[in-house]
């Protein structure tokens, strides 16, 4: 099995990198792993951490309409460059942590998404340095405010509430092209998104490579890939549940945001 | 006058937070000032070191069209609600920074503006809490590749490249509401931008309110408040000072960016 790689917080607050062991323990790092951080002699058995959100990005880059189908049912063509936005870093949650449905929406949606992890500062790269700085793969969910994202034209607020970034549960170091991305509602064994992540218009090199022309991109921070079609709405109590074979399954509830 | 907050780095690398005094040393604080920093017995002469960002913001929230005379100018009506967007930290730069002309813009554009520096954790505030959250003031200018911006729908790319952020010189604790913003370009002694910043739709504290309901605003996160009318193109070579009274002038060139 692939290694994965956790970020992990313990009862009094400390954080640590670390890699997860079949039997739940985490062996820690001396630091993020792409910063060369080693194993260390110290593990933390089961249950005495709290997973966190794989790493702890200085921003969270993302695209929109990067599958054909998906772009289609948005009732918009694919654009011929990526589009870019941006979800800020407070967005970030972990796998388990509960999605909060804030009051000024009607309508919160899933978008289950492949999330590259950048390993390696990276400006104005070629595609192929580019996807050499991808250190690995996770999962994410870009939930999104369809109404306000309808509403406002920017998609800013729409997409970045605190925790409408669920992102984990870890980073593996590969990932096949012919991977099999799905999103499951509750107990439902039908998915309502599922597409293999070679179906992306601009693939993770083409991505990097295009937005480090514009920004310079950091260690740990993070590229959503883009959601195929399937998109719909969360209802308070829902449980999302997003795998992508070859990394695992991202799980989230959704909760009223509390005043 | 008013204590000038500074962030500046040592040639070695070493990065302070600091108050500038009128011979232009530095005196070192112990932490950033909005983290309950102190004064040390240490002082750095000027010349021995280089001006940074005065803050290292976790995310840059900014403000559209908020001063109806530029809504006009830009064909728009002022938003009933704020319109939030987010300029990703790697745009940041210093005042005297270059502002880089990327080759992807024909129509690279200065807009002068008032930033809020946060000084405490604000997550849901009314607006005097907030109000009570922005530690301080400093000037930003918001640079946006306009062609871009229009042909791209979301905003991100046109206003996210690197070194589209100049901030600062510095962060000062009070601004009175009368106090006037001023763009220059060059030596042209007639301002291209002038307004109060009372003049805005949305005051500083309604502005954060509106944020922390979205997102948490963090220490250092630094918050746009939007330009006045008078925005126009930037060349190769241009200087722009952008003054607000009570603050100080934030002055950089703009260069081609090097391939």
């Amino acid at each position: 099995m692939a290694q994965r790689y956790v970020r992990i917080q313990t009862p009094e607050g400390r954080i640590y990198y670390g890699l997860l062991q079949l039997s739940r323990s985490v062996q820690l790092l001396d630091a993020p792993p792409w910063l060369k951080g080693q194993p260390t002699e110290r593990s933390l058995p089961p249950d005495s951490y709290k997973l966190l959100a794989p790493c702890a990005p200085s921003k969270i880059v993302a695209v929109g309409k990067n599958y054909t189908d998906h772009a289609a049912e948005m009732g918009t063509p694919v654009p011929s460059e990526p589009l870019l936005f941006l979800k800020p870093p407070s967005a970030a949650i972990a796998h388990g942590d509960a999605i909060a449905y804030p009051p000024q929406s009607q309508q919160v949606e899933y978008e289950g998404e492949l999330a590259l992890v950048i390993g390696d500062r990276c400006v104005q790269c070629g595609p192929e340095e580019a996807g050499a700085k991808i250190w690995g793969y996770t999962i994410a969910n870009d939930v999104t405010a369809r109404d306000l994202q309808k509403r406002d034209g920017q998609w800013t607020r729409a997409k970045g509430f605190d925790t409408f970034c669920p992102l984990g549960p870890w980073i593996v170091r590969e990932l096949s092209p012919g991977s099999r991305l799905q999103t499951f509602l509750n107990d439902d064994p039908q998915p309502v998104q599922s597409a293999l992540v070679d179906e992306m218009v601009f693939p993770p090199d083409v991505l990097v490579s295009y937005i480090s022309q514009v920004m310079t991109l950091l260690p740990g921070d993070v590229v959503l890939t883009g959601t195929p079609r399937g998109v719909g709405p969360l209802a308070i109590g829902d449980r999302t549940r997003i795998s992508i074979e070859g990394i695992g399954v991202l799980e989230n509830t959704v909760k009223q945001r509390l005043p």
